[in-house]
């Protein structure tokens, strides 16, 4: 057994809980996002993920895409897969009206999204990949560019790439090396070569548009010398038809652990001096460009973490239902029962579940954040909407990846034997979601953005407006919720003085706060986690009340809040000692003495 | 740089002060055992780890043996680096002089095969798997069963294989269906299929000596009806010389996650109605021999974790030093440096080392425990050393193995993007190491095995004995151990705390105690960790006090053992609360509501 279902109820009800959705019809901007269109678009997505996409993960895992004379090959299933996300219009759920898109919440797109990447990961990275690259053209390209990319990447008949990472720049962007020289006709000729490329080449597309970042000849040294260029696979003809083939290609593909389907490329711009680029925005500003396409593709990594974990869950559910071994224990009958029936089966399937529930709660109103700060005219609330937006970017992104690995780790687990052999299908899982850690900014590198941009933008208002948050709900938790009330309060205590030291070291103990990082990410992300998840529990617990809604379901809400709150949440809790511990003894070791003699 | 390095500082120090090794030569049976032979034993032993058997890694992760025709022919390169494991002597090490044993201290043959397992897991299992079919024909089988086997099994020319598990005969051993009948000659005709048969079938031995698990037509049902058969796949003359083939063969192999080089074998037995075997001890006996296997083998499982944990650990560090990317935070330089510099980064490698540490020194300890326990002519240090080893042993295969895996992961997550690609390496250790917290018993199977016999055992006796040698010598740390003595002596609270819990439970609350078992575990495989870890780092001290050894090895043993107590530990302590609340919000979601709609 290893399908997919989309998990509609629980998505509906993070969508109502996290962002609003019975009111969007009375949204400005969202008017037509009515209860029914949402209902619809929800299970035909569900649909699309179930039988369309879902059957090509193991395919995609065994027949990766190949490359030969320039031209990778996707595995045949893909082609109509893709062809049926294009034709269903998904691509264009929540892109801007004037090219075509549906202008529905961003939420929502996330909410299919997340099917999709469930579905077949490895293919989720070629929307996602494209999404950020056209949110990137829209907010800094001309009015020319727009029109020229936008509609067919809109649209998904033409994807987009990010070409970043070269091999002395990772995670160090500023390091890079690859070339733009201006011509006189504006355009600009790029040589260089660009590593770990997601879909950089493939066959899926009829084009392929390539945000490239590059140095100008005169630019100053680092993140200050980057400027931002527009490289089409083909060249678009003023009429909007195909023109030449761009001076770009593939010169290999990655032999990876995971996320065989997607191609790694190598790409080289320039071979034959002749790959024309066009700047988005100004020279040397590219960076501010790659944040706009990169806290978009953030968010996005971070949903595959609750992706990977839901589809790992569902698996390991099936499977510890079917599985029939050894009785259950303390009861009468020695009968063999299934394995859900063994209480440690019981923990690790819920910790499955309830780590991917907080982290779908996090990003789903970390989404709306920034939904609500675009459609508002309030600047007041803009502001407080976008400065929550990226306060939560890095946790959504660390939080929910580690969380991710860890659930497909615990998936195998219930397997057993099973588990480890690959046709089984949990061992993908495992393999799959080890790059969402990595990509798009190290999970280290999130920790940092955490206690550094985030932690000191503005005063700390944002986290400490989060922070006054729960304080407040949590005051009120009462009935079924009320065991978990002095857990969660310990919790949000730990965060906050965890926040208040870091944010008093300043510059002075700048290393101390790097050191705390990791651990305060964590802190933070779960804390949050079970903070959202305790709302769903008294929002669940007031509807079975009233008798609305299905009680399986919303009792299982509350199980899971108090599961989270009561079992995983003291482990964060306890990392505030090591956090306020100052990182003296990290430091003091010689590099030379952790080598082995 | 993907090479391995035999810690051999680090290994010696733990063998002297866990496992005593410099009274060694006046320990009655051990009297060979001074420390110039251990020395050279384990400077040998380095070289062939790192020589002869590493390389091989590599090679058996790309080419996995293949089965043709019933014969599985392993990888080239491996029957070269067997013959040297072989020729040399190496799996005679520990074993019974009366068979051509050297009957040097198991303890020492542990840390040989620590280096073998880093070098390559996968080719590890083979010896492993062997000795512990020595074991259990030298402990149950007749005189001449150990001589017809034992002489060949010992010195390597000859494997052994573990045939237990059947597709519904997993976890709940009890429930196999092979079927032995009895011969008029006194032999058994066996017949049945057994899965996930490591080694079951290969081409580096003459011959392979199979235990195999069977049912007596009129045997009872589960445990009580089990016995256990020797069936060699070549029969052996009266002169030892090979005779006739068995009816028994591989008819396929697992495509796995790891291990590539390790063929897990689906074994058949008695196709042809002429498969032979031999009783090894008593009808419906067999459970208790499997036991004497399978205790031998946890160690050896767990001992894979510390193993892959080391070689995951070393080829991180070696990356971590190479790989320049950013300025050190906080400096003035903005010159890049080797990530190693990075907080974050030293984070992750000293979570590595010092859990590697931890369990490496909870394994060796074990292993000598079972050492004093055979040697020993008193009743009562018998019975006391039995006792610990016993009560050690889960948590040597538990803790281990899951420690193995995070670090194996943290090891992927140094890497960067490079840690995502195969041909680094370090996604082999992530791949292989999965394997360890499932097989000879889950990691919640130990965990049961632990809150069940361990924690009952005499009445509790041996914890007790072992939270006392915890608490007195906590009660003395001093100097630089002063800032980690309340933390450890928080966690050493937090277990007793437990144990008396889980102690008192009776059958009572025994859903509740199973339900916190894997936590209770950690907690203990922690604490246990952080109090042998705070032993060597005061060992230390009084050596660089003393100006005995290498300081910088020295120093690190207290910095590695004060990061473990004062930024790992809180968080096992953190799992009272869980440990304590038990089972019932675990149990009361009905198993249904699992399934997402």
């Amino acid at each position: 057994m290893n399908e997919y279902k989309a998990p509609l109820e629980e998505i509906t009800f993070v969508l109502e809980t996290m962002a609003d959705m019975k009111n969007w019809d009375h949204t400005p901007g969202f008017e037509d996002a009515g209860e029914d269109l949402v209902t619809a678009v929800l299970e035909e997505a569900g649909k699309l993920a179930r039988d369309i996409i879902a059957p090509t993960n193991r395919i995609g895992d065994l027949e990766p895409p190949v490359l030969k004379d320039g031209v990778v090959t996707t595995p045949d299933a893909f082609k109509p897969m893709n062809a049926a996300f294009v034709e269903g219009g998904w691509p264009t759920l929540a892109a801007d009206p004037e090219f075509g898109g549906q202008g529905l919440p961003s939420v929502l797109a996330t909410a299919v999204t997340e099917m999709v990447t469930s579905s077949n990961m490895a293919y989720s990275l070629q929307p996602l990949l494209t999404s950020g690259a056209i949110e990137a053209i829209n907010a800094h390209g001309t009015d020319e560019q727009r029109r020229t990319y936008l509609p067919n990447m809109i649209s998904g008949i033409w994807s987009g790439a990010m070409n970043l990472t070269e091999p002395g720049a990772g995670s160090d962007v500023g390091a890079l090396r690859a070339k733009a020289e201006k011509q006189a006709d504006g355009s600009y000729k790029i040589t260089g070569q660009k590593i770990f490329i997601t879909w950089g080449e493939h066959d899926l597309c009829d084009n392929i548009i390539h945000l490239v970042l590059a140095r100008l000849p005169d630019a100053p040294e680092g993140t200050k010398g980057i400027s931002m260029f527009v490289v089409p696979k083909f060249h678009v003809n003023e009429d909007g038809s195909l023109g030449a083939r761009n001076d770009l290609r593939c010169v290999s593909l990655e032999h990876k652990l995971g996320i065989h389907a997607s191609p790694t490329c190598v790409m080289s711009f320039g071979d034959e001096g002749n790959c024309v680029g066009y700047i988005v925005g100004e020279e040397n500003k590219g960076m501010r460009n790659m944040f706009t396409m990169m806290n978009h593709a953030r968010i996005g990594v971070g949903l595959e973490g609750v992706a990977i974990a839901e589809r790992a869950y569902q698996q390991a559910v099936y499977y510890a239902k079917d599985r029939v071994q050894s009785a259950a224990i303390g009861a009468k009958s020695r009968a063999s029962v299934a394995i859900i029936e063994h209480p440690d089966v019981r923990r690790m399937l819920l910790s499955m579940r309830a780590t991917c529930e907080a982290a779908r709660a996090i990003i789903y109103r970390n989404v709306w954040a920034l939904d609500r700060a675009h459609k508002t005219s309030d600047m007041e609330v803009k502001k407080a909407a976008l400065g929550e937006a990226d306060l939560l970017t890095p946790i959504s992104k660390a939080y929910s990846t580690d969380i991710g690995v860890e659930a497909a780790s615990l998936g195998v687990q219930i397997h057993g034997g099973m588990g480890f052999i690959e046709e089984t299908g949990a061992a993908q899982h495992y393999r799959d979601s080890r790059i969402a850690p990595i990509y798009e900014g190290t999970n280290g590198i999130q920790a940092l953005d955490l206690v550094g941009r985030k932690l000191n933008s503005e005063g700390g208002v944002h986290w400490k407006a989060l922070i006054a948050e729960m304080r407040e709900f949590t005051a009120g938790m009462d009935r079924s919720m009320a065991g978990s009330k002095p857990v969660l309060e310990e919790g949000i205590n730990a965060l906050s003085d965890a926040a208040e030291t870091l944010f008093a070291n300043g510059f002075d103990r700048i290393v101390d706060t790097a050191g705390a990082a990791t651990p305060y990410l964590r802190l933070f992300g779960t804390v949050l986690g079970g903070y959202l998840l305790a709302r769903q529990a008294v929002e669940a617990e007031r509807r079975l009340a009233a008798d609305d809604g299905n009680p399986a379901f919303l009792k299982s809400k509350v199980t899971v809040a108090k599961f989270f709150i009561e079992q995983l949440l003291p482990q964060a809790t306890s990392l505030l000692g090591p956090i306020k511990a100052g990182a003296a003894e990290l430091m003091s070791m010689d590099a030379d003495d952790f080598i082995r003699t």
